[in-house]
Parts: C-alpha cells; sequence; structure tokens
C-alpha cells in the first residue's frame, strides 16, 4: 500500500471536525486558529516497542494510550486539548492493525474533541510519537513552580495500578484474572484527567501528571517550586484491585515510584480546599489530600500513620542502566 | 546517564529565546503566545535510520536535515517558523553523538530563529520526529489547492542533487570528489526556503515543497486545485556538479522523480510574473519557469524542447514494494 492511500484511507476525512481548523490533513501543514486571549500550549510524547509497551498490546489499546499520554501532559497545564500530529513509523502495513489502531485513537479523540490535523506515516521500528496541541486562557497555565509553603498537595486518583499490570505481565505477580483486568485497564485505557486539570486552573498552585512515579514527580515540583514535602503515604489512594493483589509491603514501590495511571498531582493553598472537593466532584475526580508543603527545600518527609517511614526507590528512566 | 540529565544538558537553555515562548522545555508542556491576526501552522516529519537516512550519515548533517525538512514545509505555507518539538528516540545515549547532533540543529534553529520548545527522549532505533510550528497571517497560508489555468509554474532552484548523491553513496553512480562533495552538501544540509515562502505568499497561487519528487509533487498540486500542467523537461535547473557526473538520459529519474533537495514548486498567475523575480532575488532565489497550468485535469504533459516526451518513473513512496 501506498504511503498516501494509507494516509488518506486512515485519518483524512475521519474524527471530529473542530472549526478552528482551517486546513487538516493533506496540504504540506495544517492551519490553525488559536482562540483570542489564549496561549497556545505544545506537549509532546513517543511510545517505543518493547520500551513503553509490550509487542503484544492490542493496538486499539495503543492507539488509545499514546493519545491519552499526550492529553495528561496538556490536563497538567490546565490547558483544554485541541489538535494532534501524529507522528507513526510501522515495520509495515498492517490493515487490521491499522484499522484497531487508529479505532482507538479516534474514539479518545472524538470523546474529548480533539482533531488530528496531520503527521507524517514512515517505515521502521514500531514507535508513535505524538505532538498535542491546546490552549489556555493567557496566564492562566499551571506549572510545577508555584507551590508554596502551607499549600496541601493532593492526588487525582489511586496509584500503582498500571505499573502492577506490568509487572503481572512479566509474572512477578501473580493477580487474580478479574483483578487483572481491571489493573490492565487502567494501563492500557489511562483516562486522562483533562476536566480537572482545568478546573484546577483557578484552585491549584502547582500541577504535574504523575508519569515517573509519584516521589520522582513530587521532586520536579519541589525543585522548580524551591519547596520541601511531607506525604502521609498511608494516605495515598489505592484501589480494590490493588489491594487485594499485594501485600502492604508489597505495594510501596507501586504507589511511590510507578507512573503509568496518568494521574495529577497538584498543590492547592489552604484558602482555597473546600472549592477544591465541591469543583472536582462534578467531573466524577474524587481528589485526596496526601501531604503538605513544608521543610526543607528539595527534601520529601515520608510519614506513615504519623511515624517516619523510608523508602529505597526510584521512578522509572530510560536509559537509566547505563 | 538519565533521561533528565541528558535533556537539561543538550537542549535546555540553549538556543535562542523567543519572547513569544512563555515556558519552554522543563514543565508538562511549553506555552507560547500566537501573534494577533495570525494563524498557527503545524507540520511533522520523521527521519528513520536506514529508511531516510543512511547508518554512517554525520550526526551534525543528520541534526540539521531533520529540522530542515519540517522547515520547508512551513516554507511551502507561506509560514514563518517559530517552535520546534523533538521527539527523539536513540538506541543509546551517546555523549559524542548529542553533541554534535545537537550542534546541527541549534545551528539551523538559530539561523531562522526558531526555538526548541520541548519533546521528548527515548530510548529505542534511532528515530528523529519533528513537529514544527509557524505563524502565518490570517488566511495569507500558501496552499496546494489554487492553481489556475494559464499561471505559471515554477521552481525555486535546481533539482537531484541530493538524489544523486544517495545513488554514489549506494555506488550506482561514480562522481567525481570534488563534485560528490557539493552533492552531499544538499543531501546532508538542505537550504529551506523559508524567506522565499514568505515572499511567495503575496504572489503564487499555489505552492509545494518538493520531498517526493518534482511529478509526484506537481500531482498533489494538479489534484487539489483539479487542473492540468505541461512541463518542460528542458527547463528544470540542473546544477554543475550533477550535469558534469551524467549523461541527459540518466538525468531525467534525477530531475522529475528525487525530492530531497526541499526546493519549492509554485504557481504563479501572468499578472505577478515580473513582480517574483524581482521579489526572489532579493532572498538569493532564481526562481526558474518550467512550465504552465493547462489541459487536461491531473495529466502532465512532458516536452523536452517542445517535443513530446515520455518518462517512467514515480517518486519515492515508503511502503511502496508492498
Amino acid at each position: 500500500m501506498r504511503e498516501f492511500e494509507l494516509i488518506s484511507r486512515y485519518f483524512k476525512g475521519r474524527g471530529i471536525t473542530r472549526k478552528d481548523v482551517k486546513l487538516g490533513i493533506g496540504d504540506d501543514a495544517a492551519v490553525m486558529n488559536v482562540p483570542e486571549n489564549c496561549q497556545l500550549v505544545v506537549t509532546t510524547d513517543t511510545l517505543v516497542e518493547g520500551v513503553h509497551f509490550f509487542k503484544d498490546m492490542s493496538p486499539r489499546a495503543l492507539g488509545h494510550r499514546a493519545l491519552a499520554v499526550n492529553l495528561s501532559d496538556l490536563a497538567a497545564m490546565g490547558a483544554e486539548p485541541a489538535w494532534i500530529s501524529l507522528a507513526l513509523t510501522l515495520p509495515h502495513a498492517d490493515i487490521d492493525w491499522l484499522e484497531e489502531f487508529t479505532a482507538g485513537m479516534h474514539e479518545i479523540a472524538e470523546y474529548f474533541n480533539v482533531q488530528i490535523i496531520g503527521g507524517d506515516t514512515t517505515q521502521g521500528p514500531l514507535t508513535i510519537s505524538i505532538c498535542a496541541k491546546g490552549t489556555v486562557p493567557k496566564d492562566k497555565a499551571l506549572t510545577r513552580s508555584g507551590a508554596k509553603n502551607g499549600d496541601w498537595i493532593y492526588l487525582s486518583g489511586p496509584l500503582g495500578d498500571a505499573g502492577l499490570a506490568i509487572e503481572a505481565h512479566k509474572g512477578r505477580f501473580d493477580v487474580r484474572p478479574e483483578n487483572l483486568a481491571k489493573l490492565k485497564q487502567r494501563f492500557e485505557y489511562p483516562n486522562p484527567r483533562v476536566a480537572a486539570g482545568q478546573v484546577l486552573r483557578n484552585l491549584a498552585s502547582s500541577c504535574i501528571d504523575i508519569s515517573d512515579g509519584l516521589l520522582a514527580d513530587l521532586k520536579h515540583i519541589l525543585s522548580m517550586s524551591m519547596v520541601g514535602a511531607t506525604i502521609n503515604v498511608d494516605k495515598i489512594p489505592v484501589s480494590q484491585a490493588l489491594a487485594e493483589s499485594l501485600t502492604e509491603d508489597e505495594r510501596w514501590p507501586f504507589l511511590l515510584a510507578y507512573g503509568d495511571d496518568y494521574e495529577l498531582l497538584f498543590t492547592v493553598p489552604e484558602d482555597k480546599k473546600g472549592m477544591l472537593d465541591l469543583s472536582l466532584r462534578q467531573y466524577g475526580v474524587e481528589a485526596v489530600c496526601i501531604g503538605q508543603i513544608k521543610g526543607t527545600e528539595g527534601q520529601i518527609e515520608l510519614l506513615n500513620q504519623g511515624e517516619k517511614f523510608t523508602f529505597v526507590g526510584q521512578g522509572y528512566q530510560h536509559f537509566a542502566e547505563e
């Protein structure tokens, strides 16, 4: 199949059509209108076979996940997602695979009203790189650098499920089938916190999406905001599927150092705490307070039931073996 | 080396800083101001080792070329380039390679005043995917769909040099060293026609950059504009290096079906012909008229010295072997 037929067959004319897209797939570049008084927000995430997903992952899940992890970055900025560029490198043009992959991607794209405006299809080892674009009202973007002493630290949902799905797939943990199905769902079809991110624009002082693990990503907030933190590890929300699958000791690496669930980690000033619960619950998000910004700059103090707690481990790092 | 150190060492704080970038590398996403009364223009191009470049290509050239081919797409839209997202997949973090690669990319980025605003560094087979963003005054983007009967067809410069460099590298043609150096330069360090593209905004009726070969890319204009064309193949500009290396018969595939030089192909209405030469020459571009829009929709008639000419061949296609 020729590249151009391939592109037009699976992408052109599919999915939603946004009015702000003046020229979509089919020219040298796409042309869009950015709303007045808004800034452009841009993020890029790449998934490589064997590094970010297993060879046997379903192409539909892959299409979903590849877009979801990008939308999660936009959510962490409080941005409204709008346009997607897809760089898809494939070993060969497999029709069945493409049908499923694009179906998975179009489903989540439609749900969040984002349009695939272009990209590039090339031959090579399976790699999916997406550049997602969104908009945010001028100077309203959530960053990693606004946390202040005394702010409360929140999570948008339970952690560790996706990580346990990966480890169970590797055969390192035995998980009951019905629980494994739930955990796998969290890895394959992560739900980016897009609406929550936009609500947080007026409430949070800093925000990040957890892609490298709670501690690793919290450290990004601490270093950019020049503050320290105390985390009550017993307050970190845990799904029933994870709780039933692991002993308490086994849980910690999944809660503290696995990042594939794409929940938001954010800080909220004392005077906005009340407003927060009310606002997020409307969007089905049960945010949980897990600690507070305080203490020595760059340091994280961990407490378990009020007692000092030690955890040795770290987030996921590419090239970490070198 | 850890991914984060790697990113910050080679990208953060390097290169130019544009005032319209409110938040660059280092947060979940970048934030930019789009100028008022301008539209956003977005393109994506991926280079895969072994498919788009040879394993022995110098990393500096690769850094240049990866960005150049993207800027060429923006040029073909008449856009002013502004911001770059880089998805870089590397088998391992090789310091020397990264030094050279980023130097090559920063050089051309600086020259065209574009800022690398973010990206993703992942481990895997060498793949460079860039999403380039630029701006164009509202409704002024050059497209492939505006060519009209009677418009003249132009090229921004000679074709085939990069193609001959590739074929000589494969050992299929013998080229004198001094000529090979010139041809290689055109493949490794293509010069995107960024200024020319912006000048053409007010002159050309359609435009495309030649990445798949003159005939293949002309066909894109013809099908989008619903017109036909006559091309005088003897008018296609040829570099001295190519002329000295090939017989006339050997030239045709390079001139008509190789696309790696990234020249612009565009159409100009009769009443803007005079203005064109004057305007482009200021930017060192000697545009050459090679034909006219006329005849049957979608058809290309080739003439050599006024005589009917037949060429059987096609542009470069990924997956073409299937």
